[in-house]
């Protein structure tokens, strides 16, 4: 019987689990690197949890819901913010302001795989809790910037687009629209991105809108200028203090799908737009903490996906090349040296050295290739002539060296020469 | 709106997750020193994974069971060990062997939450594939023993309780019972610990046993030396080479539920049986590659959940105090010189100095105070006298003194300090 994975999953080989490991310990480091504390909640919440404001395609199309044998309505998390939400609320007196968190969690949606995309990946997020002012939004998008350069990518080869709800709201209401025609709106220019020029204009004018009007809203998409809209203003100039303008650019025509942003919505994109969609996306959410039984608390944060970060590096040829290490192999002559074998293996991991042992009693010559094909840098050779000496053979991997060294000296000089 | 948290699972607050962070990297670290690798698979795998020999209770009972949207029938995760050898199985010729692997994934169970147990658990595992000998298992046993030690435990808190399948098949056989009887009695020995001895006695009888034979049995079960039995006295003239005999304790009433075990089982326990139940469990699986439609390979690993460790080192009174920490925490006079303070945070960021940066414009002394409860080393405070001269103020927070420093020079003169 041979089973496959499922559709959209992943299997991390020890060779992708190096590079998932690399990324998220790049992830940490500069996370920590701004104080953020890691966190993480259960992998299913109640379905209630999200029904209440991540919005309708998340939850009614892509979101995995499941009984529980206890008959509870329960959801596989498709994004990690309500958890957050939850959990600040629960403790919210107790906790220290402003709350800096982070995570990498594994999420899942119900989206068709491609490039870039699956239906389980991983997501950093990291979110700032208990600032009403611009300060928290333009320390987000400080991380954010760090963590890509973090990553390898440089100037030019990424974008934070920013925008501001309440600017799209006041330049909806300046075109003296129908207010019921908002929604369909709002949809339309959150997949501006998608859309071929004609096919926008097409959508909006069957929404109910008249060609002039369609036409006065692409030109104020188009611009790039913010004027004196204060929240933007306030923004920028933290922005230009942390000296990160230069890779943050405004756009009105950013939305974010998520039900529950109130004011500052970012994306991080490729400048080519080859990707066609966000790279990371967040904003601020000064309302989700009441929405889930706490006490007002202003939030902002960013997300996003392993798949598409790791993705983007294979684009750019920035994928590290992480070699499996391991200090020492230790092989033996004959069965009569595995005692000591198994003895010289566990002093090398007393003294902090990676070890594999050969388990094998295949000749010498053949352990020794089993030892190169490890990636070890030291082959140690237990054979009876050098042990009544009290030493052992061993050969550097790489140089292809050998010196004899006294069994107890072992570990200390290894590392030395490591 | 207030929700609560799926039952059976854990909020990681962030101290929480720092001991989680702890303990896993103790994990971590052993399992390298060991030369294994850390893999992952997927969180949902196709139901049939289990079906075939994960046995009953597990699959009937703890498992979770959802239709994906597109109508396939999935379970979360209950155990790692299938994911592993799907995986094996799937690139059996490209990977080197023998294959040392671990990894620590969330799995769930639908059981009654209670005191070590949690429906969604982290489960260590650490399993070797190739190797029929006993050096696998005893290699196991190794690995084991150095984790518990590394986590703190010592000798007389743990004890590894060893049997092999095969010597409890052929102790039965030599009772002379009927075959049918042999799934009962299985089941009843492999809950011993958790039946008082009239009731051990009593199921045996039920299930059709004569008093005469149960005594036999009782008697077998209690004896402690496994005479000439090959495989057990191979391992354990290889578990003496690695000093470890002190740890282990051979037990014939060591059964193991999982149906695909073949021949070791093995299982720790607290010497007291405080617990009343294993505190790891693992095997041998000579025949679980080939199930699932793989070329013949032997393995061998272990297992356990991060809530028994816990709850284990809780008891022992070795649970580690982990307090966060911090290096530096920038505070400023006034609304004027927050662009410098952003400046002086960036550059102990750049220094690798994890920084937290106050974003509120409370006077000095709340600020330093916000300073101090954030666990930080030295508190930054920037003001304009100091400024003038190109320097800050720093505050050991530790030894309550003070110096100025040049701001060039903060980060080069703090990490020499810490």
């Amino acid at each position: 019987m041979k089973i496959e994975t499922v559709k959209g999953t992943r299997d991390f080989y020890p060779d992708k689990m190096r590079f998932r490991n690399w990324l998220f310990d790049k992830l940490r480091q500069v996370s920590e690197l701004y104080g953020y504390e890691e966190f993480d909640g259960p992998f299913l919440e109640y379905l209630d949890l999200y029904a209440a404001k991540s919005g309708e395609e998340l939850v009614n199309e892509q979101t995995y819901i499941l009984e529980s044998r206890g008959g509870e309505k329960l959801a596989i998390r498709p994004e990690m913010t309500p958890t957050l939400a939850r959990m600040v609320a629960a403790k919210q007196n107790e906790l220290r302001k402003p709350i800096r968190w982070f995570t990498i969690p594994n999420i899942w949606r119900y989206e068709q795989p491609q490039r870039g995309r699956k239906r389980e990946f991983y997501q950093w997020n990291v979110d700032i809790l208990g600032v009403e002012s611009m300060d928290a939004d333009a320390e987000v998008v400080a991380v954010t910037v760090d963590v890509l350069k973090a990553l390898g990518l440089e100037k030019g080869e990424f974008v934070v687009r920013i925008n501001n709800r309440y600017y799209l709201e006041e330049l909806l209401k300046s075109l003296n629209l129908d207010l019921s025609l908002e929604p369909a709106i709002y949809r339309e220019i959150d997949r501006i991105e998608k859309l071929k020029p004609e096919v926008f204009r097409a959508n909006l004018e069957q929404a109910g809108l008249d060609t002039a009007t369609v036409e006065k809203l692409e030109t104020a998409l188009r611009n790039r200028n913010f004027g004196d809209f204060k929240p933007l203003r306030d923004l920028w100039e933290r922005l230009e203090q942390y000296g990160i303008a230069e890779y943050v650019e405004f756009d009105p025509s950013i939305v974010r799908g998520l039900l529950y942003y109130t004011g500052t919505v970012f994306e991080v994109w490729d400048p080519t737009k080859r990707f066609r969609r966000a790279i990371m996306g967040g904003g601020r959410y000064d309302n989700l903490i009441t929405a889930l039984g706490g006490q007002p608390l202003p939030g902002v944060g960013i997300a996003c996906s392993d798949v598409t970060l790791e993705e983007m590096l294979e684009q750019l040829g920035r994928l590290p090349k992480l070699a499996r290490t391991l200090d020492a192999f230790v092989v033996h002559y004959s069965p009569a040296e595995r005692p000591t074998a198994i003895k010289v293996a566990s002093q090398l991991r007393n003294g902090g050295l990676t070890t594999e042992l050969s388990l094998s009693d295949l000749s010498l010559d053949k352990q020794l290739k089993a030892a190169s094909n490890s990636g070890a840098h030291f082959a140690i050779i237990v054979a009876p002539a050098e042990l009544e000496r009290g030493e052992v053979n061993v050969k550097n991997l790489q140089t292809r060296q050998q010196q004899t060294v006294r069994v107890e000296e072992l570990a200390t000089i290894l590392k030395g020469q490591l």
